[in-house]
C-alpha cells in the first residue's frame, strides 16, 4: 500500500465536532487491515534504530497504534491519560483547550532519566495536547523525545509549537 | 511467561477509584514487553481458528490489545466509543452505571450481518459495559459474538450477565 492509497481510506466528515470543521476520520483506515499494516511497517521503519526505550500513546486514539509499535520493538506500552484515570502516583500537566483546561497524567514509575521516549498520537492539528505530553515526559529528565503522528494537518502548522530538540514526524500529510 | 508470572506484574491499587475498592492496575503489565507478548500470544491462540471477521475494542483500555490482535489476524480494528466521539453515523446503547447513565456508540458502517465479531476489553468486573457492547453489536444481526478480557474478577460474577450464545473468555482470573 502507498500513502496515496491509505489517504483514500481516511474519511472526511463535515462539521465535526463543530460546524465548519472537516474532520479526518481514521476509523475507516483502522478497519482496513492493509492500512493498519502500512501504519505498523512505516512506524517500525522510522523508529527501529533510534534506541527508543519507551513507547507512549495518548488517550484515546493514541492507544490504537502505539501498543502495536511498542510490542514490535519489544518494549511494551505506556499510557498518558486524562486526569483521574491512572490509579497510582502521577505527574500531571494542564493545558488550554478551545473551551477551558485539560489535564493529562503519567505514572511516576513509567519512565526514568535513561529513557529515549517515543510519544504517539493519531493526528497533529494545533499540537496542544502533544506539546503538553512532551512537557509531562520532560519531568523525568529523559535523554530524548521523539514524537509521532499518523496524520498531520499541515495548514494548522502544529509542528511549529514543539521545542527544537524534539524530533517530530508524521506518516501522512494533508 | 506463565499466568502466575503475569499476575505478579498486575498492581493492586487500594481505594481507587473510590474508598474500599482494590483496583487491578494493568499499566504495570503493559509496560512489560513479556507480559504484552503473553497477552498477544494467548489472545491469538484463543481466536485464530474461530472465523473472526471483525475485532472491536472498547474505549479506552480496550484499545490497547484489540488492535494488536486485529492486526495479527489480518483484520484491522474497530472502536466502540463513548457518545460524541465517533464522527460519522452511529448506533448507540445506553446503560446504567453506578452514578447515572453512559452511552456507547459504533459506526453504522463498521459491521454487517455476515460478521463473526470479537469484542475485547481489559477487565471484567460487573460486566455492564460489555453487556451494552454486545447489545450494540447485535443491532447489526451478526452471526456470532465472542467476548474477551485480559482479567476477570471472578467474585463479582460478571460473566453471568451475558446471554448464553455469547462466548466469554478471560486470560487471567482473580
Amino acid at each position: 500500500m502507498t500513502i496515496e492509497e491509505v489517504k483514500k481510506h481516511i474519511r472526511d466528515v463535515y462539521d465535526f465536532p463543530v460546524k465548519g470543521i472537516i474532520f479526518k476520520d481514521l476509523t475507516t483506515a483502522f478497519k482496513n487491515a492493509d492500512c493498519m499494516k502500512f501504519f505498523e511497517d512505516q512506524m517500525y521503519d522510522l523508529y527501529k534504530d533510534k534506541g527508543i526505550t519507551k513507547v507512549i500513546g495518548i488517550e484515546s486514539r493514541g492507544f490504537i497504534m502505539a501498543p502495536i509499535l511498542g510490542n514490535k520493538l519489544g518494549l511494551g506500552f505506556i499510557p498518558i491519560r486524562k486526569k483521574g484515570k491512572l490509579p497510582a502516583e502521577t505527574y500531571e500537566v494542564s493545558y488550554g483547550k478551545e473551551y477551558g483546561v485539560d489535564v493529562i497524567q503519567l505514572h511516576k514509575d513509567a519512565l526514568n532519566e535513561n529513557d529515549v521516549v517515543l510519544i504517539h498520537d493519531d493526528l497533529l492539528a494545533t499540537g496542544g495536547t502533544m506539546k503538553a505530553a512532551c512537557e509531562l515526559v520532560r519531568k523525568f529528565n529523559v535523554k530524548k523525545i521523539y514524537v509521532n503522528f499518523l496524520v498531520e494537518l499541515d495548514f494548522l502548522e502544529g509542528a511549529k509549537v514543539f521545542d527544537k530538540d524534539v524530533d517530530v514526524k508524521s506518516l501522512i500529510h494533508f
